[in-house]
């Protein structure tokens, strides 16, 4: 990888999301060489990947480049890289750009969608996890609008205007909310020879109420807004399976689309190599201590989404979300300090900061500790700590100019199909691996 | 393409580039039906397309959604779609998504890029005429610089860094000096692990002077300004080809590289189905009287890049550049009023608004009638022109806010490789059509 050895003890952090980007900024402070790797050469703010694929926001605002936050130190070195095993017995990980040795090793590989096995809604289904993704889901949604218009088939017509997505997290509800207000505010003014009405958005989940992670009463509030944008919600209800056109559910319930999109799990991406003790195999995460040292080793690490770090408050590790991956890093780079000086390692403690989901303009529901509260005033506060949490003034002031400029003309304006995915479809499955 | 069959004259556009919108926003005030067909469900701002191709800005701040402009009447309609024939006798045009009669027809389809036959360059060069081009070449420059820091093979590293443009028209001055601005000041900063001297930007040009049209003056001007960014020019040198590797010219001068953008030609890119009268072969243009009518025809009319309309001052027809275009557009509108009024048709008079060049930051060369001039003043007169003629307060707003930024920070924000360019070159390929 053609990174210059020197007398620092070398640090490796596989993944610049949260977890990887909290950690590096903290190391590359600190007297070790910090090598970040990365499959992208930007780091993705996930929480508005939505906004890309619904068309009101450009990859700029929400991406960015990861050698900006590197290049602050000349002890740090990024490289773009996929890596493919690691081998713990000579410190060394391999990927496709070559090998590299370590002395300490940090894997902050995040997670991945998880389709349960089922190969049908793998192969023709939706899903968002990174930019491309969800461009393509963009691209989508466009498309088919176009060939709603032009279609006579009144159940073709049908098919394309339908809108179903599965899982009623943060994602299927925030996208849905969209989706919904594409439908609500843009599709009537941009395609008048068209029955906005025809447009319907349904969101499947299994439970029996949306964002199951949050409170009851946040739970209703967010499916009175959805229903209030027109979103139709199908709770207790599992897809089956999906064959390009039809849904199929554990009900009677089921739908003619073009387009489904799965926001239904996640599980974790770990890197090959380690020891079997090491992954909890059925979540794909690896178990880590108190410190995010995984099971088995001193010298390799886990944070945010692909450790599980057991608790008492969290029996099955932290909620895979971005704050427990901010934290630990921040909390391993002094850790790794610690264990430079020969010092005592800190335990790590969660601090939870709270839970928040948006629906649309002027609403969404907010819960920080006691503090449980919907509507206007959550959706402000959301759209604060959204704005707080990008990474770089640029990206903040270009979302929140783009924000004000689609609220007040109830707009999104990057209604663009730059990459058509529909007749390209074969071409984009490698994006899909992206 | 289920339009509905109304009292009023149909008027159908294919083209959605400066001559197709100028014309459509006049027409949608009349009483006929505009019927505006594109490839893409947007309008292209070419002239800043090379800030897309180097990081300088996203496809939203230059692209503008055609049915934005289509809904401002109910007698408009937009459809995406790609013309294949004109059966004049009939008054159809066929598509890839049907049949459509029209009672005026209107070709604005541009002009693509000209290989003058060079398969070995249309094969493995690149070239800008869409945003999807634009984004495969900021990939391929981004993956080049990612690929360079880890190749220890000197000769390798060589070939990434170096970059080769061909033809030195606007397009190959802008583009040029744009990446050797993204070499002086990003580079150094985002890759202290590279030696940015390393990386030659060269620019041939198979006359002797750069941007031809312009006067020698403003010649000399550019080409002082592009040695002063360091670009390196080849004057009286012409590509023979380019195999992916290495470029070869008609004299003893040849490259080593990976990425060469040819710049150097345009030719017309008409509709099949017209006598051959209507066509100059040799430009693929289709010639014109002084009221845009095509040789032969009454009520089909071509304007833009893809007319000539001889003159005595433009015994060639008039310069391929948005101007012509737009004021043609505008002209037409005013004749087909005429003609549904059974009025005499008026002839078309081009306002010759200048011509002008950027080089960089702080160096443009503009000639505005007898005023010719260069520099700092130059380069602000470029840009406040640039601005007011974006489509869109948004995306004035957007450049604008991007390139105040870009300026102050010596930045170009959006250096995100989103769809990576080589490994999938062969997924691209399909992008090149777009």
């Amino acid at each position: 990888m053609n990174i210059p050895k020197t007398n620092l003890p070398r640090v490796v952090i596989i993944g610049g999301g949260f977890g990887g980007i909290s950690l590096a900024r903290k190391l590359l402070k600190k007297q070790v060489q910090t090598v970040l790797i990365d499959k992208h050469n930007y780091h993705t703010f996930q929480p508005l990947l939505y906004q890309v694929s619904t068309s009101g926001l450009e990859p700029d605002s929400i991406a960015y480049p990861l050698r900006k936050i590197i290049r602050t130190s000349n002890r740090g070195y990024f490289r773009m890289a996929e890596v493919s095993n690691i081998d713990s017995g000579r410190q060394i990980i391999q990927s496709n750009i070559g090998e590299l040795h370590y002395d300490y090793l940090i894997i902050a590989t995040g997670s991945k969608t998880n389709f349960f096995g089922n190969d049908s809604i793998e192969k023709n289904g939706m899903w968002m996890k990174s930019v491309p993704h969800a461009l393509n889901i963009r691209s989508l949604i466009l498309e088919n609008l176009e060939q709603a218009v032009i279609t006579e088939d009144p159940v073709e017509r049908k098919a394309l205007l339908n809108f179903v997505l599965a899982g009623a997290g943060p994602t299927g509800v925030e996208l849905s909310g969209a989706i919904a207000e594409l439908r609500n505010h843009v599709v009537p003014k941009d395609y008048p020879d068209l029955d906005a009405s025809e447009m319907e958005i349904h969101l499947i989940e299994g439970m029996d109420r949306v964002l199951p992670p949050m409170s009851e009463k946040s739970s209703e509030k967010a499916a009175n807004f959805l229903k209030e944008l027109g979103v139709q919600l199908h709770l207790n209800t599992q897809v089956e399976s999906y064959d390009g056109r039809e849904v199929l559910t554990n009900t009677s319930t089921k739908f003619d689309t073009y387009t489904f999109i799965w926001s239904a799990g996640v599980t974790g991406a770990p890197v090959k190599g380690l020891k079997a003790e090491a992954l909890i195999e059925k979540a794909n995460r690896y178990v880590v201590n108190k410190y995010s040292q995984i099971n088995g080793y001193n010298n390799i690490f886990a944070i945010g989404d692909i450790a599980v770090m057991e608790s008492d408050e969290f029996p099955k590790g932290h909620p895979m979300v971005a704050q427990p991956a901010i934290q630990q890093g921040k909390h391993l780079a002094k850790n790794i300090s610690h264990l430079l000086n020969n010092e005592e390692l800190e335990p790590f403690k969660y601090f939870d900061k709270g839970t928040m989901a948006t629906v649309g303009r002027n609403r969404a529901v907010v819960e920080l500790g006691k503090f449980k509260f919907g509507g206007f005033f959550a959706w402000f506060v959301w759209m604060f700590i959204h704005l707080w949490f990008l990474i770089g003034f640029r990206n903040r002031l270009v979302t929140f100019f783009n924000w004000v400029y689609n609220y007040v003309n109830f707009d999104k304006a990057a209604r663009l199909i730059i990459r058509p995915f529909k007749e390209n479809q074969k071409q984009s499955k490698s994006d899909r691996a992206l």
